[in-house]
């Protein structure tokens, strides 16, 4: 069985640690990427790590990571608010799938408060900036 | 005059047949594709037939339809309940346009009984699995 | 087993090709009746055609259609959004039902997107003038 | 052309005058035809005046009225609130209609705010007992 | 005094134990008016019990048991949710009203958890199956 | 005791018959006044008859025909939807007072449909033009 | 097995017969447990009757009714409206619930008709005053 | 410093593993408080674990955290949707505090997905069950 | 007659003085306390000052003011906002009661904005500080 | 430094004590003049009182107190619930403000519980009668 | 043809430059009427520039402009958000009209986000502070 | 520094001149292309004139304008009312932005009227077809 997990970030997370410090921190998508990639590995598991401003590629990704990963975890960034076809795509998983934000999307923005990727991950994480993923990735493999 | 109809299909209908079985059955695109043909073909119609998980490359084919075809049968799938700019390209073609959806969006969550596609297109058919195909066919060509 | 399908038609249908040509046309419930046994007898079927003003007189034809027919074919015009008696007369039906319109509801006054009928329907069909009769007989006939 | 007025009344006002006298008062429906029978008289014109507690009966003689009276005057009492079948049936009318309450509406729950009838009629008279229907028969006869 | 109790039932009641057993059981309504008629019996009271499909037979009845009964337990049924004029006819009774449901209505769809009838009955009770009839009976003749 | 009616127009009617005529015809509010001034003097009344596009004056007129008017017949016009102000002056009269309207509101747009004034007023008309000025006065004597 | 029916009362009950006797009568909360006891008793089941107003100690005797009652009857009073915790303790229960009520609140301010305990009783009463608690513990005892 | 966290749970979860296993699973509140104790000290914390069903004693509890504790994570449970109470008492913290649950609450009822904790929690973890608590204290020591 | 005022505090008040200076200023509840003593002292009244973070306790609090105070002065905080519980104490009170708040809850976050006290209350005074108690007593004993 | 505070009344308050005396008592705005004046006077300021049915006239008295005043009581009656103009011209001020009402508003019609001037008031007391306006000028006093 | 352009400002613009300039900056309106006297003379046209805080003032400006003047520019400031008046008398206007604010009020609080003046003016310019007028005075000119 | 004007076209827009012309005109967006060249020219600005139906493209050039333009004016079309993507993507830049739409959308379907990159724009300007596109690099220029 694939020990490949798929990390996919949404639009404007390659803007990370150059734009809106306050709200994000100053630690890039690149390290993320690293942190992550070290986490899986303590925990047994390789990373696929990608980032698109397109929903229609994360769409496509959503379904690749469907045939080729053993779980997924999505920061899917704005398109968290707004988008049916995540909701669907994530839903026609058969791998367990977690929900990741940087910041605590609750106490933002009324509209950052619905999430139509949440009914259908199996768990949402929000608030613990780049900690997220790696708290993600732990979460994902307590699902495997 | 063309004699071509074009037969659109949203996000995730690619996986149709190999995920969520309950919800809509084993016929696969494929096959649909196959039975649409054949009920243009009697009907005098060629089908130009495809599949995008990208609202944008959607909205590129019904302008390209608007221009290329006789008409258009479109599946917007997710893109239904959120996209303004399908609406708006439908709105723009001067060529009959039907909306159809395999299963019975009335029957499945609140956010699904929304169309943005309704309003724009001539008439709609959901809930008739593979056959919503046909039926779309066959009620387009008695609008030509 | 029964070869009849029940075509009900709610209030005010009885005008057909009377009033308010801009909106519904100049065919009558007549011509209507006559295509819809003429598609019927196509597949096989034969049709019990019949229109009422009454909510009650419906609910008691969606009950006899239940003992006596092989499907429904119901046109619930202005009850379709008011009526809850009609939404669970033809919830408790065994056979399946198709609801349609002639118009296309959805490009209306808001109050006509919201159907009681819709959620307890087998599919929808709406837009396609007299022609969604025999859409409707199709699509019913595709179900049994 | 015919002079005849189409007055008609919606579900429980056979009662009045012996019923509910703080909110409507102690005058008969009999009463009220009789006022309205004279004051169409003073104005060249006859009255058919009836009543049922039945929404399907109301479209019947709407329909009714539409082929045989010059003008319609209708309280639809409790239907107001409720019936999409009422509003189709008057929109559908080429002669004129004027709604008529004996209470202010306005004045009392809320769910008696909002009417189906108002759009589709040409004008409304609330608030003035039984002195409404002569106010509405007026009031039909200068659109006349 | 009169001694007899209008027991009174909405639409598609007629169904029951026939249809959707899950949902209602297998006891029919004439099982349940013999309940009914024993129950009031035991108090004193004969049982008038009647059904219909028809909104506006229903409020006949009301008005018919206004003037010759002791007091009225109503299953509105469907027409809960959607008639004023059961609420009117209802208000303008001088007797008790006692309004029954089968099934809870609070743990079903959200349009059943409103009813125009309970703001202008005396008392309430839900959720008990055929029970409920027998309980409205004996809380009504609490109110006598 | 005094025999004046109050008449008063809200903001903008002093355009009447000069813009917007298919809204609201070509009779100005000079001829409307003098319409108003033959009903009231065939029914014993004189007329007080003014218009202003302040809200605060129209409070100030209302508040002084509450000391020298018999009743009072306004026109709120767009303060209809907005004016507390309004509603507070003639909540506090003891004579009775008719909102009335040229147009039928509840045929325009949504927010023409809430009114302030109606919850205090005795009564209300609309969409008869300038005749619904003449029913206002036989409605508003009719109380007297 | 056990023969105990808890009867639990929500905040405020304890005040009954002392406060607002035009809302809810004379009847003390004591003349209530005696009442309760003594159809329970005919029925052949005890009764363990109790008042709080507090939420966390409902909650806690709803737990205990969970472990050593055969059903329980609770008036939940202000909690009714606000307490998911009472929502969450009573679809814990393995023994069936019935929600009852003093008053009719669907005739009373617009908050007290929505309730969170409904949707997980297995019955509801309401508007009997005192007798609703015997009809509560008769209809209770029909489930067992 | 203090190496204390605080970990408190609302209402109910003292049946976990009891009760409604579908939902919560067989872990027992106890089993949690091992795994949490466990995780904490590989971490070089200890933990003081409490559970009440008392809003009031939450909020006690909070307030004792934020003198003596070096973070908070909690499980408000119900409480979590009704208690501006816990909001008040989160948001006076000057330590971390980390919402978890053990179900997908967006996966719920609708009432379920707003919180009054979220938007002055520092971040929200839900829906990987006991290991929820694992996840927890490690992203409040991420914090600390 | 009792000269003594209740005066109840409610959740998190306990932390005056200690957290969020920036909205409630440095001021502590001992302070307070010592403030509303002297001011009903200059008006003859004593004061019972209590604080507690338990809805249930407050409820018993009032209720005990109703048998034993001249009148109560209330600062409910966060139970403003989720308490019909308090509602339904405070309307059964014969004293008269103010409801106070330190700041100003209409400047705050939406959900302040609704109070479940206010409408039971005889006056409401809010965003004075510590002063809000000493005008609440002042006003308090205008009605007494 | 001025000593001076202006007190501005709304729309309908000069009719106080002479309409609706059920509402707002007997007191004139004469009498409430006196009061407040004497208790300025106590606390070492002169009043400025003034009335106005216009919502223009306000907002230029709001102006001026700006320049003129040492801070503002306001009773803005109607205008409280729709002017965004008095909500901008006090939010411009460098004085404090204070809202007061002699009714409780929260006790009355729904739209009068939205206030367009609390937020940007320092404070707000109502219901105490012409005892609001002493209240008022103490609490504006206590900013001062 | 005339050739001056009505320049209209709401209320509390007067203060322009000398209250809250983190919003509004430090022009003064008498800085903006140069400002746009000049832009206008550049393109051959003559300003009439008026303040007022009067609601009807502005409905009477905008009808003098109707007939004297060749397009309107207009700044509603508050009344924006509030009066159906100015709609009224912008839609009535046979000249075209700009609308335009200093600040972005799609950045500000909700109830600045509608606008009754946008649906009846000809296009709409914000958040440019002064040069707001002068992009407003040229846009008007392209329409003329 | 740069002195380029990114100018960025939402989807559809390519149809300009071609479809729709009572809503849109017959000037093509080549035509546009070339009067916004003009008059940044004039401005001492060059443009980059793009169009895409991609809403991920989109926000690509939002993101690539941040690095390289020294303003954006952009008509997001259809992506206004539906993309927290291209909010986001906005909210990051360090530059001015400044939205523009072709026709006054708040005169158009209410679904049009939300806009979510108004509240992260410098300004708006909508209303005044191809010359929106000018006065858009104007008030962007005024910004620089």
């Amino acid at each position: 069985m694939t020990k490949t997990i798929f990390v996919l970030n949404g639009p404007n997370l390659n803007l990370l640690g150059t734009r809106e410090p306050d709200q994000y921190g100053k630690t890039t998508l690149a390290d993320i990427e690293t942190m992550a990639r070290e986490t899986a590995r303590e925990l047994g598991y390789a990373v696929e790590f990608r980032q698109s401003n397109h929903e229609g590629v994360l769409v496509d990704w959503i379904q690749e990571a469907g045939t080729t990963a053993a779980g997924l975890v999505i920061n899917p960034a704005a398109y968290t608010h707004t988008s049916v076809a995540l909701h669907d795509a994530i839903r026609a998983l058969a791998i367990p799938a977690v929900e990741i934000h940087l910041s605590n999307v609750h106490a933002r923005e009324a509209f950052r408060a619905h999430s139509y990727v949440s009914p259908v991950a199996d768990g949402v994480i929000c608030g613990f900036g780049a900690h997220s993923y790696t708290l993600g990735i732990r979460a994902l493999v307590s699902k495997l």
